[in-house]
């Protein structure tokens, strides 16, 4: 499959320097390239790849990882899987504790026509998701998310993992799915004892673990500490960003995703004013000086945004833009971007491809 | 006229803890008085008030401003100004260099049939608004930006000012509208002195400067520095957020809007992780500690965001929330917030009226 089957191209214009800005253009190219490095390293190791859409978003993208042979997706929201699903992927892990009445309904609705799995943390979810799974009509898949030093959701011992493993056996409308977790970079070493001993623990009760899930791009191609994961999770690995580049795991030509921005006002010598700020570039830094960096200007930084204006400075630049130029800023941190826009552009090297629509644009809860 | 007759209210249930979340809930109770303190004070100063709506991007708040006597409105992009003119509204002023061949054809449509104004800073976006005015048939204001410290767009001097304006004058499509700066917070002084010496500049070049227009919600209440001033632009004085609290300029019974989140998970006896993180609450600091504070937990602050967890500190609080809790965040900075979410809920205190649509969401460039 070529990676444009995907999708229905808008026309956009021939030459990037005609495309209407602010707007997130996607080399194709590049994102080939990353897609297909990464699934050949899953196929070696032998555990799946189950990439993370929070990052592009794009049904089309989801369905060109699946080809590649992703074993499915992952999904941070309802509104991504529903988006998801709408595209035809059945195969779905959503990352995510649902709770709340609307939200049970609608994970119940996506239960009857996707093999959507979930997560829980805690007692209070799991009894609403049997629920869910009960009125959808079939055990749910439910994982038990750890916390294995990230510090954000999940349990905080192998024994509270392998107790809420019990209750989900316990509990109508789902069965046990297996550990997932979303560690802390560079400790995949203490993340694998927790994994193991959780695992150890849940076989002791009798109850097979089939699946381990971790993820996160930042340590995705180090080899420690993976012996028992049996599927990987990344998001941002498809792109790439500016914050990336920073922590030195990937190379500029590695970046798939720029945005595109006129630069509009040069009030001094140092001073580029360009049409995206931080409802375009974010206000996220990531350990990064400035929102973002200027390929056509010497990668002049972004130093400052207001809503609309980002302010670059110029100084010891010596490629510096004038009013009117279009030019490409390397965003600090890519997923929020995408979260931002209606509409992304396909190229390819300087080809204008086409626009497509975000599917699972983040306004969707 | 009533704050609701603007708009076309959609059910939403009955009680605020029966919402889906996350989303934003706006307290029409507090919008309107936060709008009648403002309008009385442009009323009794004599000068007119033209608010911000990037703030909020609904038309329906927009029209409701228009009704307690602003005299228009401010946009900051075309996608905001094609949203309120559908609406109905036609007094607008585009704060923003407008520029690009698919921007000034959008220009020139809005200018058939609204009395947009616009700024410029350089003679590039003046050829560029020419072009606009003379296809849309009719002169378009334009105002000269002065950068009067802020150090973001506009002229660098009084003089700059007023050969701008003499380029204004002589450039078919379009008529010199005045002066307009985003002044820096504090400098009220600094900017009449420029602002007056541009004025008396380009009264010695026969040509009158019927409006200057200032903005700004931290600075809205000061007197001084407002003699020549003949408008103000404020956005954030509607809805007030946290930065403005934390900056001694509002108090929180002054701040409309909180997004509406759920407690996901307790991992720990001091962590509880909600369900708006970056790609809710926005990343935005403004030299706050933490990302919001929760209302209904004494204030403890969302300490660390991914894109869909929000992190909270429950460390000496004692007040702790509990797995299923529905609660208010005050944002750091509620523009951009507007930006994320297609829908808002409109409520009076812990009634429910209705959700509306955003009119002029983000996405739109």
């Amino acid at each position: 499959m070529d990676i444009l089957d995907h999708f229905a191209l808008q026309p956009a214009g021939r030459r990037i320097e005609d495309l209407e800005t602010p707007v997130p253009i996607i080399d194709v190219d590049i994102v080939e390239r990353n897609l297909k490095r990464w699934q050949q390293r899953c196929d070696a190791a032998s555990f799946a790849n189950r990439p993370h859409i929070k990052t592009h978003k794009l049904a089309g993208l989801a369905k060109y990882q699946m080809d590649l042979g992703a074993r499915g997706i992952t999904v941070q929201k309802l509104g991504e899987a529903e988006a998801m699903a709408d595209a035809g992927i059945e195969d779905m892990l959503l990352t995510f504790n649902v709770i709340g009445r609307h939200k049970l309904e609608r994970l119940a609705a996506l239960a009857r026509r996707t093999a959507i799995a979930v997560v829980a943390d805690n007692a209070t979810v799991v009894e609403g998701l049997g629920q869910a799974g009960q009125s959808a009509g079939r055990n749910i898949s439910v994982l038990v998310e750890c916390d294995t030093g990230a510090a954000r959701n999940g349990v905080q011992s192998p024994q509270a993992a392998a107790d809420l493993a019990r209750l989900i056996t316990q509990t109508a409308g789902m069965t046990y799915g297996g550990l997932m977790t979303y560690p802390k970079a560079g400790t995949r070493q203490e993340t694998a004892v927790f994994l193991d001993e959780a695992r150890d623990l849940i076989a002791r009760g009798g109850l097979e673990t089939k699946v381990v899930t971790t993820g996160g791009t930042p340590d995705m191609w180090k080899d420690d500490g993976l012996a028992h994961v049996t599927e990987y999770r990344a998001g941002t690995y498809i792109y790439n960003d500016r914050s990336l580049v920073g922590r030195g795991l990937c190379q500029p030509s590695e970046c798939a995703v720029h945005v595109l921005v006129t630069v509009v006002s040069r009030p001094t010598g140092d001073r580029a004013i360009i049409d995206a700020g931080s409802k375009a570039l974010t206000s996220d830094l990531l350990g990064q000086t400035g929102y973002g960096s200027i390929r056509e200007a010497d990668d002049a930084i972004v130093r400052e945004v207001s809503e609309e204006h980002g302010h670059v400075d110029l100084a010891g630049i010596s490629r510096k833009p004038s009013v009117g130029d279009v030019v490409r800023v390397l965003p600090n941190h890519v997923c929020p971007v995408s979260n931002l826009f209606d509409r992304v552009v396909l190229v390819r090297g300087s080809e204008v491809l086409g626009a497509v629509r975000v599917d699972a644009r983040g306004a969707v809860q």
